[in-house]
Order: C-alpha cells, then sequence, then structure tokens
C-alpha cells in the first residue's frame, strides 16, 4: 500500500533526491569539522556550511549570513533566544496559540526570574488582532514572542503588524516560523523581526537534526551553550564573534549541506507558489470534511486562508483511534493527540481529547485530499451507525 | 593526491560505508518525526532511534537504554550536565587539561552562580595523580568533572580512580568521554560514572550532529532546552519521564541511524583492537618524532601510553605555517592552533604559539605515519638550514 503521507507540519516527506545525495556526499568526501583546522577537508566543510547560510539569508532578507545560527532543531533556537534575552522581571508578550517550544522556555524564565508573561487571545473568530498585542504592552515587556502559524489549526497571525507594534514599545520582536519557514513569505527587516527561529526538517525540506535562529546585530544574547568554538580559544568568555559567539561545539555538517539541497529547493519553486498549492488542497479538505456528518474542524472559518495544516475530530470516536484507523486501513499518515500545544487546543477547545491532524506538504495531490476525505466519511459513518 | 587524514581527534574520517547508507535509507524511508506520532513512518523513526540508543548503552555499560539523550553535539551534553547540575555556592574539582566545552560552562557557572572551581594540575612527569583530586575535594564539593583523555597530548587520566574519590565524598563524577568514546574502554557502572557525555561523529565513527549525555537514574538534572516532547504535552514543565524530560524538539534521526552503524562498526572492530592499533602508530610517530632534530613533542614521556593524539612544534617555525605546508606540500591533514584548549596548552607549555596536532584514527596505517615523519623531516630541515 503507497503511504499517503498528511504529517507534513511535523516533518516533511518525502524530501526532494538531492538532499540525500548532498548528505552523502558531504560524509564521503568532507566529513572533517568546519572551522576547526585549516586542511583542505576542513575547508570543504567550512564551506559547505557557510553556503547554506547563504541561501537561508536568501530566503529570509538578511542581510549578513553570520547573523544566523545553526541548532539541533527550532526548540533549542527558540531557547537561545528566550533564555539569552529575558532577565529578572521582565515582561513578554506571546499568544495563546504557541508551542511548548515557545511556552516551556517562557514558562521557566517566569519560575526561575519572575519574567511575566501575557497571553494574547484570539477574537471570536479566532483571528488574532494587532491591537489585542498592543494592548498588552507594557514599559517593562522587552519581548514579543509569537508563531507565525499555529501548528495545530493553520492560523496565520499578522505578524507584520504585530511587528510594527513590537517596534513602537521598544520591545524585540522574535518570530517562530516552526510552520512557515519555506511556505510563507518572511523577510526580517520588512517585517521587523529581530530573532527568527525555524526548523529545517518542515518547510525547508532539509533532514531531521537541523534548525536556526537569526539575530539581528544589535541584539547580544548570553550563549545557551558554551564551549569550543575554533576562534579566540584562549579567552574564558565566549568569542564575541559571530556565529561563533552562538555556535559551540562541532555542528551538523552532513545535514546542513542536505538543508542546503532543501532551501534551493524552495526557492526554485518558489514560497508564493507552494502556498498556493498547500492552500489549494487545506481549501479542497475544509469543504470536504465540513460536508461530512459528525466531524468538527477546529479553527476559523473555512474561507480563511491558512497554512496546509488541518485538526479535526468524528463525533464519538477518539483522535487517536481515527488516526489509527487511517494509518492500518487506509495508509493515511495524520497524527493525533496534542501536538505539544495544549495552548492552542484550549484556545481551539479541544482540551479534552486532542484532535486528528492533517497537514500537507509540497508532494501532496487533490488525490491524496480525496483520500483523505473519503477514509473520513468511512470512518464517520461507522461511528455514527455503531 | 591522496589524503594522508590526520584530524581524528576533530572527527574522524573516512566513515564506515554503512554510515552514509544507513542515513541515505533513514531520510528516503522515515523521514517523519520519533515520538511524534503513531503511524508506521514515525514508528520507523522511533525505532531506528530507540536502536541506537540500545547499541549505545551496550557499549558503556548503560542499564536502561532510556538514561541516554541525545544532542547535537558532546558540547550541549556537557552544558546539560554542568548547567543543570550546579547551583549557588557549589564547589566543582576538574583538571588542567579541559577543554573548552568543560572550561567554558563552568566559568560561566562561576560567574554567575558563585560556583568555585578547583583545577587540578598534572605532576611534573606531566599525569595526574588520583590523590591530588583527593586534596582538592571539598565539603560543598558537587561535582568532578574530568576528560577521560587530553585531546592536545593524549595523556589518559585515571577515571576509575577519580570516580572512586568522587563516590567518597558523595559528589558526582561527570566524564568527558570527547577522545575516548570507542577508543578505550567505558562502563559507566563500574567505573562509578554519573554522567557520560560523548560526541557521535569522533571515535564512534558516526556523522557530526550527534553526540549524547548519560545521566544515572538518581540524578535529575533541570532541562537546558524545555519545548515539546511528544508526551505530557499537556503540562507547562517538562515531563518527568526519560529520555522525553531531557529531548525537547525533534532529534537529528537520520544522523543516529549513521550512529547507529558508527558503533556497531566500533562493537564488531573492538575497543580494545582499536586502541591497540592507535598506540602502536602513535608509539612510532613519537619515537620518530623525537629522533628529528628541532622538533618539541608536548606531554609525558614517549614510553606511556596514550590516546592516538600527538602535539609538536617545529624549532622557529609557526605551527599555522608547518600545519599548512604539510596539507598543501605533503597532502597530510593536521591541525594547527590551540585546539580550544588554552587550559591544556598551559600545561603543556604551549599557550604562547599554540602546537601541531596530529591525531589517528582506525583507517590510518604505518605508512600514514612514515609519510608525516618523512615530511616533518624535511620542513624540519628547512626551517633549519633557512
Amino acid at each position: 500500500m503507497r503511504v499517503i503521507y498528511l504529517d507534513n507540519a511535523a516533518s516533511t516527506w518525502p524530501k526532494p533526491p538531492e538532499v540525500k545525495e548532498r548528505m552523502a556526499e558531504a560524509i564521503e568526501n568532507f566529513a572533517a569539522n568546519p572551522g576547526r583546522g585549516g586542511h583542505a577537508l576542513a575547508m570543504k566543510a567550512s564551506k559547505a556550511v557557510f553556503r547554506t547560510r547563504v541561501e537561508l539569508a536568501r530566503l529570509f532578507g538578511i542581510q549578513n549570513p553570520n547573523d544566523l545560527f545553526f541548532y539541533m532543531n527550532a526548540t533549542q533556537a527558540l531557547n537561545q533566544a528566550i533564555k539569552g534575552l529575558l532577565q529578572e522581571g521582565d515582561h513578554v508578550v506571546t499568544s495563546s496559540i504557541e508551542h511548548n517550544s515557545v511556552r516551556r522556555p517562557l514558562e521557566y524564565m517566569a519560575r526561575t526570574k519572575n519574567v511575566e508573561i501575557t497571553y494574547v487571545e484570539p477574537r471570536e473568530d479566532q483571528l488574532y488582532d494587532p491591537e489585542d498585542f498592543e494592548k498588552a504592552m507594557k514599559p517593562n515587556t522587552r519581548l514579543v514572542a509569537v508563531s507565525h502559524a499555529s501548528n495545530l489549526t493553520g492560523v496565520i497571525l499578522p505578524i507584520a503588524q504585530i511587528g510594527e507594534i513590537a517596534k513602537k514599545f521598544q520591545a524585540l520582536f522574535l518570530v517562530d516560523a516552526s510552520q512557515t519557514a519555506g511556505v510563507l513569505p518572511i523577510h526580517v527587516q520588512e517585517m521587523k523581526i529581530d530573532m527568527l527561529a525555524f526548523p529545517g526538517h518542515k518547510g525547508l525540506y532539509g533532514p531531521q537534526g537541523t534548525g536556526g535562529l537569526y539575530v539581528q546585530p544589535d541584539v547580544d544574547l548570553e550563549p545557551l551553550i558554551h564551549g569550543g568554538t575554533g576562534s579566540q580559544s584562549e579567552a574564558i568568555e565566549q568569542p564575541t564573534t559571530r556565529p561563533d559567539r552562538y555556535e559551540s561545539g562541532t555542528v551538523n555538517t552532513a545535514g546542513l549541506a542536505g538543508l542546503h539541497a532543501g532551501v534551493s529547493f524552495v526557492l526554485e519553486k518558489g514560497v508564493d507558489h507552494i502556498h498556493a498549492h498547500e492552500w489549494k488542497l487545506t481549501k479542497q479538505t475544509l469543504a470536504g470534511l465540513h460536508q461530512i456528518e459528525g466531524v468538527e474542524v477546529y479553527g476559523p472559518g473555512i474561507e480563511v486562508e491558512r497554512v496546509g495544516v488541518i485538526s479535526f475530530n468524528i463525533a464519538g470516536a477518539d483522535a487517536a483511534e481515527v488516526s489509527f484507523i487511517l494509518d492500518q486501513q487506509y495508509g493515511i499518515a495524520t497524527r493525533a493527540g496534542y501536538h505539544c500545544t495544549p495552548l492552542g487546543h484550549r484556545t481551539a477547545g479541544t482540551e479534552q481529547r486532542g484532535a486528528v491532524r492533517a497537514s500537507y506538504g509540497v508532494y501532496n495531490t487533490e488525490q491524496d485530499v480525496e483520500a483523505l476525505l473519503n477514509a473520513v466519511r468511512e470512518i464517520a459513518s461507522a461511528f455514527q451507525s455503531s
């Protein structure tokens, strides 16, 4: 049975074939340490890592590629941003749909450093109003930290306007692009983004084990990881040069070579084209699900444009059971549960039961959507008659 | 020109062919998230990651594979161990040969939490005496943190005896196995190791972007990274279950599949056999270098068994220049500089000039050693006559 993969919000799959080719090439030809020695194999590794930095800078409108630091995933990047910045008594404005990768570091800072957090709620139509962010600002608001789009309902936040508000109140603006990097246009300068965290293995089509953080040049963070950097080795303190200051230890050279292939693929396809494709499939899914009796879909009205993430439940059925049946009987890979966003579930009203999530990538087709709709129709009908 | 790769202490190269094959297989067949959804592709990923945990547990004598957590490199693992454990006013005993990945996190804790650090110096013969560690212990010594072997001189620390001392004083024992995992026998129980940090890309022959930390079951650390774990999603706090508590965000599935192949290769070859091979090449190198006029070799006497790392200088020549000539004219990849261990350089007496480092792996041969010795002989002679 061919697998219909609808779990792209967790990790995109399949990957463009060049990803695995570039990784194999890296392992075979330049598995020496980037930035740790000047010999030819190490130089090849350094160049490969730098090329990935340059390609990502191009995608996100970052002027200096060295303002971009590599981590194992977006979670590490968010921890660096949040814990490296916030100090005793700071106030943070965030949203009620945040993933645990934003919420838990914030709550850790609240617990250990008396950081105060305001969670902005959506309007009744489940969309976020920039005005509500403005109302949440305080004199001691040091950071506004929001997801660009929800990993539960796909709802998109008005980050350009939120960025304006952050600037107006002289707070820094952190965007979690876990669901949007490679899928929605992001330009750090135009959107007034001071820090941008992103995974490599979702919309950028790179391998797992890659992710990054952009930090604008005027912001200095306490490094999350202290250690060897290959530069200013003699100092007790971390070096001040970027990216070394924030990249202690050996980076994932092969993974970053693969990420380069993924980002190039995205740039070639075009972010707008990718989003248009995913929105078309999402619209088709929303319209179809709304016509199936007993199916409840979460998030804003079906006409509201969003990223390719849909969460739903079937009346009388457990989300995990539905997801299991989809996988086992129909070969359709979805995900059930809380998707690491209890906040999002509270916002969507599903905190007691979780939801089934289907999420699209560039390789999905209208046939995949039809297969999902047919399967849900059959499962819903079985549960209704039982 | 065939490259003679003598920078294995930074990253081993080449890798066994299975490493890249397992990675490609992972990207192709199960690039979904481990532990993030129950569908078949995610289960495959979970299994691959768990198999790597089991293989490493076998290598290090770890009873429960879930006491082993994956990170991007040994540096992150060491940061988790040090920053997750130490509290205001704790005392730490460490050695004077530590890499910056141990020293900088410790100094950060000294700066921010008044942690007190004692650096134990070697005897005159450049070896470390367990008695000197015992003398350094205090009533508030919470942690003894030492490298198993120096990344500069290859000198091996008596960790089993140091572990006994730590236990006697009820301190925890952290070992940095960056230069020894896969090269010297390590058994966490027999050696009384409470925490073991190791890289995947050195003696374990896995890819860069992998590393891990073993933490014995009775030790609870504050997680270094807070975020989504796929379990207990609804809690504000990190889950208490292992490994989830210490593995927020998506792990490097493909890299860990590659690491599995590397560890299997090591287990098959046998750690003792690998060390015997590297020590044979090291002895040959030390004996040869000592006969070349104008060459100074650092570390203990040439009869002292060590791991396959040799640092030296040529009289009148800059270390970087020597390393450059070795690379460009002889195709021999070495490394010049401070190797992220200014402490080690102070101990070796090379803090003003750094050193050239040659380091061996399982694929090096006696011919490689001869090539290095011939090249150094020619370079030394050229500098002497100039």
